[in-house]
């Protein structure tokens, strides 16, 4: 018989921020594609789009309108998933019709002005001012809510209705199911091991390499060991860290960096503006966790799920055996990082043709 | 302040199977789609395709020729994730790098020789034979292994590559995430409530109705109280059945019927050739349930996923705050069962223009 490689055979990856698996199959990656193809992001956005609900003095659908805006504006969804004044109920019977109301709002926050921009093509005084808005906003939303959720959709693939560079924050009363998954998870584990769980994981990848895409100074992006879509990629602090208000100028300045480049990276793959779901996890706001000694079990960390697979028109379909059993990926993390590690620096877009 | 209803305040709800919660967010079906539209499935697919992997007398990719088949037919999948001879591995350093090598196989399984048809326009005759099909491929794929996951990937938008009527069977030697995770619901519900999970809600949904959307003599179908799919539908046996060669001859020609059922009324909703990713749950073939009284906790039961939300053409997608924290649906489970009970038992295309 011979011998177990990692780049040829099926193997499962534990990921112990939710307890899940992946089914790695490194082989697969070799199998025809005649399925569905994807329409790829167009490059002509214009620099202002007057039937656009984001671009500064446009009307939005609420009759509201923007204002001329020139640094991160932040408004309230005009259709949140999630109100501030729901009355509250709950119900439960014999554990199997269980349902509890939910207080919460919903905000968007856009970028820049220019319509035609996305995360990579701001400067990085820019992408610092989004970070400033962020840490604005988790700060005055963890006055009233448990759980503050900074994420971006990017691209039309992903379920993006808009281009206009921007990104949500959703804020609830409970903290929602994954990062409550995720809590328990680094808790047990420096009960267990006495150690953080994601720092010790920092230090371990320093020390390897083979997952690294980018770093610098105070940052590292990974694709994780137990990456779960073909590019997804997990960006960690050095240093320990558990809510975003914590970080230093120089951390900030250096996040600003560091997101520039991974999503440089994204785009340069397969030369498009490259579509993800990007997303925050920070130690939730709950009372318990109100003295920093109470939460040591966390470290901050993003996500960013991109569907993209083969190419800018051939996506991941995460269906059928991944929603009925587990996840399945047709690549090893470590060949997707070492793809990502060897794309330019330098935007595909700014480079003279 | 205003009472609480169910039908306009957002609210969760828990998931008992897997213990995850759904965000549910009525009130925002209201809001206005300028996000990507799919290409509907085209309607005029022949009776035979010279350049289908799956039709009878065909040449697949690997030059093996498909006999010219009445009955289903059943091969091994040509790119296969699971292979039965992977070599025995294991890795777990610090809980952070968890890797277990992984045996199984990955089989196709057509229903009908005829290119055009899909589930909803076989005869039940022909899906009797599917499901005397999955019973036989049971019996033969639990001898050697823990998890044999029987599903159907329908559709070009939710990742199908062939519109031939096929599915897919994977087994494999670990009981995967998901299963694995209902498994321990259902045998720590018994062990709580002195009761049997799903036999206790389907004597619940039959008594209520308001989640009902079709029904036989042996068989129920519901939106579950916990849906996170616009249109998830929940198939369950009204007896205790615990794995699919339980079923009597009454109960198979039953669910043939109920299958026709369900699926002319997804068709019905948008008058297309309703996508979705189907599997059926059963206890797993672990050596501790061979006795039947080790796997009382069990109830097997079929899941559709099906990812549009508003027409043929508008799909729910699951991003951004979806992989980030929570699922989050629509409209209630009650108003999506409310549409599919609606819908004529009739195929939209059987009746004369
Ligand atoms: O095997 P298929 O139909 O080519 O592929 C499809 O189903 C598989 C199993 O659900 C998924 O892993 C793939 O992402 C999907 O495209
Ligand atoms: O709020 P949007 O961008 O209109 O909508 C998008 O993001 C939401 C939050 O991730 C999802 O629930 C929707 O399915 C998606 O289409």
């Amino acid at each position: 018989m011979s011998e177990f490689d990692v780049k040829d055979h099926p193997h499962r990856r534990y990921n112990p921020l939710t307890g899940d698996w992946v089914l790695v199959s490194p082989h697969r990656a070799k199998r025809p594609w005649q399925g569905q193809v994807e329409a790829p992001a167009t490059d002509n956005v214009p620099h202002y789009d007057g039937s656009c609900f984001l671009c500064p003095g446009n009307k939005r659908i609420t009759g509201d309108i923007n204002p001329n805006y020139s640094k991160p504006y932040v408004f309230t969804n005009d259709f949140a998933a999630l109100h501030q004044d729901t009355p509250v109920a709950s119900r439960n019977d014999d554990g199997l019709f269980v349902l509890e109301s939910e207080r919460g709002t919903s905000r968007v926050v856009c970028y820049s002005p220019d319509h035609s921009l996305t995360m990579p093509e701001l400067s990085t005084e820019q992408i610092a001012a989004v970070i400033h808005e962020w840490i604005q906003q988790y700060g005055e939303l963890s006055q009233h809510y448990a759980w503050v959720q900074v994420f971006e959709n990017k691209g039309a693939i992903n379920g993006c209705s808009n281009p206009h560079p921007h990104g949500q924050i959703w804020a609830c009363s409970s903290v929602p199911t994954l990062p409550a998954r995720t809590d328990l998870a680094q808790q047990q584990y420096l009960a267990q091991h006495g150690k953080n769980l994601l720092l010790t994981y920092v230090e371990r990848e320093l020390a390897d390499g083979a997952r690294t895409v980018v770093q610098n100074e105070h940052w590292l992006v990974v694709v994780p060991y137990w990456a779960s879509w073909p590019f997804e990629t997990l960006l960690l602090p050095k240093a320990h860290v558990t809510r975003m208000d914590e970080l230093s100028e120089q951390q900030q300045a250096a996040l600003a960096d560091i997101l520039k480049q991974i999503t440089i990276r994204y785009d340069n793959l397969f030369q498009c503006a490259f579509p993800y779901s990007m997303g925050w996890h920070v130690a939730p706001y709950t009372p318990q966790y109100q003295a920093h000694e109470a939460r040591t079990h966390w470290q901050l960390h993003c996500h960013f799920y991109p569907p993209l697979l083969r190419s800018a028109t051939v996506k991941k379909f995460m269906v059928g055996y991944e929603m009925m059993a587990e996840t399945q990926r047709d690549m090893t993390p470590e060949q997707a990082a070492e793809r990502l590690r060897q794309q330019s620096p330098i935007h595909y877009k700014s480079v003279p043709k």
